[in-house]
């Protein structure tokens, strides 16, 4: 673009836009987008967004309590859709009525052989002026059933299948009894399932000092990290069943939509589940008898940890909640696209949060309004995207995905049409990029990574990943890698934020992106989740929100203005395989019965291969220079189709709203990703005929994604 | 004996035993011993040790506090005088007078920024009814010195040098300000000592519940484990110089004996040092501020663990002693030998305690206590040893090894010539035997455990530690060793009980003896160290302790009866080569400035090896039959006498007490024992030359060493 010299206010439309792409690739060789030009909209996006902005953005939505269903949350959604139209976008609210349930009676005591009950309160903190506010949503798990039992109390550490197995080893039966986990490696509602399906009748959930509390470093308000009082609210959904409203599973929630009765909703839990603090959780530990526990067992709390099960300890444990609907509001801002309007580039992060949620949701939120007052400044300065910009601000994601969900399956059939890519945020704080998502996008976000200056101003966002990466690889083969692979390996996305719908059920390739690891973080899902805790212990002066501004706005700009959409599938394949090494080593190691036969797989990838490959030779030699309008937009559509070809009608085994065949979460981690999940999880749960028949199934989506790519490769080469 | 049908109450003169020697050496092959006599009354002496007499002795001896200096330390040693000459041995009690300390005012409180004043004080345990006895011991520090210091504090996590290194890299000082050390990783006393040498001008060491408290189990009275109010006593005199009474280095405390003044003495500590509990450790470390710790040194308190140093807390440390003498009561008994009185087997225990010390000393002592009784029982039935055994009650251990280094001191000369053997208990308690001590013996103690069934009845004590060992050996070579050496390796000697003056300062062969490792503990040198606790937690049954009165009852007898004495020194040679081999790696690792020349000392162990080679091919091919009595004794004197010549008269560097070459208390680790330590601690410290001239006096001393044991193999082989 400078080297035609076009004033930098010119007003570009369509067919001039067409007219300087055609002349940029007479000049230059083969590009995925017009380079010169994009780059010049680029680097005024980036010189747009504003740490003073930021804060005040994040003042305003964290400064009252705005949960799903309070006045607040519906405040906060209104003041974002008419700040989005304010700044040129079209944004309006879409709603739906979802079951949310709140407490209306919260027991906890210890009955013998002392007596305490559990303050199940979170004291407000001086220096924290949010700490006090009105309507604070109490202490609880979302979607625990009602319960009023009374039983002794067994202590089974993070309380996943292996450590089951290990109380099955000593001897420890949960049958009957009320079971204490502690968080943490996994998803908090997989303790719960676990307990029920051990026979446990109550689950009581705590926040051990080990891992979130005094053993990381200070508490709050002296340091960031969870202090006694602090309690981890969440919900309990079944969400590897499938997240979202549990009474219209796999439909939009709209007011007329059928729903399930609750008793026939599979998602909401069968036993009474509460989160404690770990001041309440002491005074119940202590009494525990029974045998010390194993050393990786052993929290942080002052005392010796045992399994309990000792029938002089009876503890009390009384929920009931009001089990209503609740509205969710979720702002949907357009921008619509110049030459493909029906192809959209989706951005989002949730609004509502447990209490205040400075942190969770509001830093991440904050970071998508203002790409969103950013791209607005563009488009005064007479910048528009080819493609179609959706920017949403979801609700009800603390309860399960609901906002984001709802919306996804109401819109679904239009979404599987014309989505190309959805890129998430779920919070942001101070430290490095962190970036995970579908690895058809990965060389993408790594080359947006690499355009963006970190934060910290030594060199690019990408540039210090690497660097700590290296500093953190301790294997030859992990340095070696570092060395000579081109792109730093992204993760795969499990669950636990609004992308799940987008790529899980529809197929939509998505990325999930965010700034962190030097916060120190102990306030999660509390009412310490505030202004003062955000502004004091994570990125107080929004240079770190500003660097996630620049990159997901980047990511946006690239993807809505390509040429040829930068789907990429050399590194997806490279991916795949080495999630196939992994589960050709666990069939090797769970010495299955039956044989189970990998060949399909196996194959499948091998094939995937060639296809990969003769995609990117098309990509390398071939140029844009003779190519129609109608050429490109058949040759796009393949591409952002490809990932819906790695889903399976049928679901996953147990699981039908989960349908993509590469990554899942975990039906027993919960937020953990499970790849390949048909045959890994078939595996691990010893269903040796199923992983074969698994094994199958995902060889034959990978047959549709290379059929897919050899046709999008054909386009390139035989033009 | 069988053989020569000789009634069992025979009572055998020292002619008769002749007599049976030689006619035992006509029809057998060689023998260290005459084995099948000495086979029939080891019998009978490993029937005779009770278990119901154990537990009185302990019932008896810890009954009251009986630290040094109180009237019950006295009678104690008078009941044990009255016992054993009951028994038929001839005892008496040896004193002498030292330096012993206590407390006069003991004042700890924190100023700053909050009020609290530490309780310095175990309270009483219910179920415990010791615990409320008179005259306890106030919890202290012996020998720390006089002071009152008011400063900021510094956690120096266990006060070791490499601590004092890391807090170097943060850039923490300890100048002028009070450390608080947490117990372990090294004897108490380097602690203080190190500090010290740092410019700190005071200093807490308190039991964190990560090593010594609800960490490691349930804590007294629910289980074995130091409480929140327990307190480790201890001394802190500097021992790695010498042990002994402060005022009389190198010689016997008589009454009338040339003392230091006390500020000339080297062992008396320079800034006030005082143990607390972890209960009143707490809220003074709770004001710590600064940089968290590393990882490493996080301990086990409800905190995070900063490491201090902040102007604004303010600790006042006021301690002030009673520097009066006090008369330690040894009791030594003694069976006359009936070939050889003039060669001496020792066998020794103390019986002071910093309280009631059922654990410690008091279980030890019994066991000591039960083979005196079962010698005299063997006495009564005709037996006698050929050689002296002398029983000892050693007081004044706790203090600096008092009672036992004054005696060995007072009587050096004698030792010298007539000391064979000494071997040591310090407590006795659940589990499998340990065995450490000189390595000419390890053979010797191998085949006595070999004989010895382990108190669980499944094999020998030897095959149980050989089992244990099997299934503790993580690498290959440790698996292949315990397969292919034919013995156990044994430990070599620190310090820390009273066979530090026998070998350390005379070159008196030692072993130290002792079951344990399953009781659990953690009430070391507290109140509660009680015959509660030892028969609650520890070897309750005293099936431990007799199994350890038929080890040392055994080891006793046969070096007592041997016909010749049971050195050996191939795998004395195969050991000081592992660590010849050691501290090459060290000064490879240690990168001198200047050369370091190791050669004398691998030279001498080349020569070594080829007289151990020669004396090992004598005891295998010569026979007894044609040896006369002067004969065996003046090869038995050779051999006794070895270990005499692994000492320098010079001593080590700095601490010429410490006169042994091979083994010694590492200066900066206390108990902890430093093989080759003239080199070794010269390389750690970076004295290069140094290294090289005490490399020439290992040499010289393990030359000397070979000449004794060719003399030795020439005594064998030319007769």
């Amino acid at each position: 673009m400078r080297r035609l010299s076009l004033p930098r206010t010119f007003i570009m439309t369509a067919s001039i836009l067409a007219f300087v792409l055609v002349l940029q690739s007479l000049i230059a060789p083969f590009h995925f987008s017009s380079q010169a030009q994009t780059q010049n909209w680029e680097e005024k996006f980036r010189a747009l967004p504003r740490a003073d902005l930021l804060r005040e953005y994040m003042r305003v939505l964290s400064a009252e309590p705005h949960h799903l269903g309070s006045a607040q949350d519906k405040k906060n959604a209104e003041w974002m859709r008419d700040k989005l139209n304010s700044w040129g976008l079209q944004a309006t609210i879409e709603e739906y009525q979802v079951l949310f349930p709140t407490p209306k009676e919260r027991v906890l005591e210890l009955l013998a052989p002392t007596k305490f009950t559990a303050t199940l309160k979170e004291p407000p903190v001086a220096e924290d002026p949010d700490s006090t506010d009105q309507n604070q949503l109490p202490t609880y798990n979302a979607y625990a059933a009602d319960g009023d039992v009374t039983a002794p109390l067994v202590y089974v550490n993070y309380g996943i299948p292996a450590d089951y197995e290990q109380l099955e080893r000593m001897g420890v039966s949960v049958k009957g009894k009320i079971v204490i986990a502690r968080y943490g490696a996994s998803w908090r509602g997989i303790k719960p399932k676990v307990a029920y399906e051990h026979g446990a009748i109550g689950c009581l959930i705590y926040s051990d000092p080990k891992e979130d509390g005094y053993y990381q470093g200070d508490v709050y308000p002296q340091g960031p990290y969870r202090n006694e009082t602090g309690v981890q609210r969440g919900s309990v959904m079944d969400m590897p069943i499938h997240p979202g409203d549990p009474l219209t599973p796999g439909i939009g929630a709209t007011k007329d939509a059928k729903r399930l009765a609750r008793e026939d909703a599979k998602t909401i839990l069968k036993i009474p589940v509460l989160p404690i603090s770990y001041g309440d959780a002491l005074p119940l530990l202590r009494q525990l008898r029974g045998a010390v526990v194993p050393d990786a067992w052993r929290g942080a709390l002052p005392l010796t940890y045992h399994v309990g099960g000792n029938d002089d300890v009876k503890v009390h444990l009384k929920l009931s909640f009001n089990w209503t609907q609740a509205t969710t509001y979720n702002v949907i801002a357009r921008i619509a696209g110049s030459t493909y309007p029906d192809e959209w580039i989706i951005r989002g992060n949730h609004h509502d949060a447990w209490v205040n949620g400075a942190d969770d949701p509001v830093s991440g939120m904050c970071s998508v309004l203002e790409e969103a007052r950013a791209f607005g400044e563009l488009l005064k300065q007479g910048w528009r995207p080819k493609r179609t910009m959706i920017f949403c601000a979801w609700d009800g994601e603390e309860q399960g995905l609901l906002g984001s969900t709802e919306w996804v399956e109401h819109h679904a059939e239009e979404l599987k049409q014309k989505a190309v890519a959805y890129i998430n945020t779920d919070s942001t704080g101070k430290g490095m990029l962190g970036m995970s998502g579908s690895h058809t996008l990965e060389r993408f976000i790594n080359d947006v990574a690499r355009a963006v200056p970190d934060p910290k101003g030594k060199g690019s966002a990408w540039e210090i990943v690497k660097a700590a990466r290296e500093r953190g690889a301790t294997t030859d083969e992990a340095k070696r890698e570092l060395r000579e692979r081109a792109d730093l390996r992204i993760g795969a996305l499990g669950s636990g934020s609004d992308y799940t719908a987008f790529i899980d059920h529809l197929g939509i390739a998505s990325l999930n992106l965010g700034f962190g690891g030097e916060s120190g973080g102990g306030i999660y899902h509390s009412i310490y989740d505030s202004f003062h805790w955000y502004t004091k212990f994570s990125d107080g002066d929004f240079t770190h929100t500003r660097a996630l501004a620049q990159v997901a706005g980047t990511a946006m700009m690239r993807l809505a203005d390509a040429d040829i959409l930068p789907f990429e599938f050399t590194n997806f394949v490279e991916t795949v395989d080495r999630y196939a090494e992994d589960v050709t080593r666990l069939a090797a190691v769970s010495k299955p019965t039956i044989p189970v036969d990998l060949k399909p797989l196996r194959d499948a990838i091998e094939k995937l291969r060639r296809s990969a490959d003769s995609y990117d030779r098309g990509l390398r030699t071939s140029a844009l220079s003779n190519r129609k309008e109608a050429d490109l937009k058949a040759l796009n559509r393949l591409l952002y189709q490809s990932e819906r070809k790695l889903l399976s009608d049928a679901g996953l085994p147990r699981r039908d709203w989960f349908k993509h065949q590469i990554y899942a979460p975990g039906f027993y981690t919960g937020y953990g990703v499970k790849t390949l999940p048909g045959v890994r999880e078939a595996l691990e749960q010893k269903y040796w005929e199923e992983a074969s028949t698994q094994a199958r199934i995902i060889g034959k989506t990978l047959d549709a994604m290379s059929e897919q790519i050899q046709a999008a490769a054909s386009k390139l080469l035989n033009r």
